[in-house]
């Protein structure tokens, strides 16, 4: 079972970070992972939370900020990405599928560096396919699968269950029942984890 | 002159951790910083930016959060708080005034304290006069000075190069031309003081 459920969805930008430094933080520790897609959108607009579209002050502070702490783990970014990106549910449907079928979080690191590094937005070509290609995944048969009801359904159920949880945004990490939100609460959560040996 | 100006509004509520935790760690660090009360409301307002009110799950995430972080730096807290605050311009009046003559960060800490562990609005009494009087100030005589025509327009000017700095929350740090936002920018604001040698 994981230690820790990290809750993200393609389309967030801090979610960026921590989609790039996880496994190696995950490793380093280690600690077992529960990479969880939700639909992040769906959960902001129910809640009237926008953190970005429409604040143009805010939003370029975020860039810069992004920038700087990639620049401090030694992460590539070419910033600002496209965003918001128009296809957030089909970019985490394929996600959820690849978590299933084992290859998962390959595309979702492979699907961000295009979004991050080359500029081609997530859950749409080139970089939906590309990506799939990249990581020895065939698109037509990904995609078929991963617009399935049954994939549609299971993640309209994990943006239930993040809700649920009291998930507000992404990235989030849950510990037990304890929440941390924000790739910048990733080393409070391990801290959270270790002070309570769960 | 300052190496980094602590931007902040009595008001905000991460704004607490910074307000308790600075004076030592800018002593420890040898940093000289520049304590800048400001109306951070005016500027969410004007940038429709409102990041708590009317948002009850992200707002019980905040609580949890400071309160975590707050035990974290050994900092005592009684949370929720009052929140928002009545009086926030007239908070951040004292606030100015008092830095202009030499009891502002002993003010600005007393008034977090009354309001964060003892359940007392900042801004209002019974806060605000028993705060001036426990460090030495008469109330009736800073509120006269405090409502001023010149505090009301020096505060709007603050307000105003805020926003110009592209300071759209609170607490922020300025080192040069960089922004940091939030009490977990303060280690990136020293650190980018140190890389730049500013």
């Amino acid at each position: 079972m994981a230690s820790i459920n990290f809750w993200f969805s393609i389309g967030s930008t801090y979610s960026y970070l921590t989609v790039m430094r996880l496994p190696a933080v995950a490793e380093a520790q280690g600690i077992e992972i529960g990479w969880r897609p939700f639909d992040v959108r769906r959960i902001m607009k129910a809640q009237n939370n926008t953190p970005f579209v429409g604040k143009p002050e805010k939003t370029a502070y975020m860039w810069r900020d992004i920038e700087r702490r990639a620049a401090g783990y030694g992460i590539e970014a070419a910033l600002p990405a496209p965003y918001p990106i128009a296809n957030l549910a089909l970019a985490n449907q394929v996600a959820l599928l690849g978590l299933r079928e084992g290859w998962g979080v390959d595309y979702v690191q492979a699907t961000y560096r295009r979004w991050f590094q080359d500029g081609q937005p997530a859950g749409e070509a080139p970089n939906l396919p590309d990506s799939l290609r990249e990581i020895g995944q065939d698109p037509d048969a990904v995609l078929a699968r991963a617009e399935s009801p049954e994939i549609v359904a299971a993640l309209e159920a994990e943006t239930e269950t993040a809700r649920d949880l009291g998930i507000f945004g992404a990235p989030s990490f849950v510990v037990g029942h304890e929440l941390f939100w924000g790739d910048d609460r990733l080393e409070d959560a391990i801290g959270w984890l270790r002070r309570h040996r769960l």
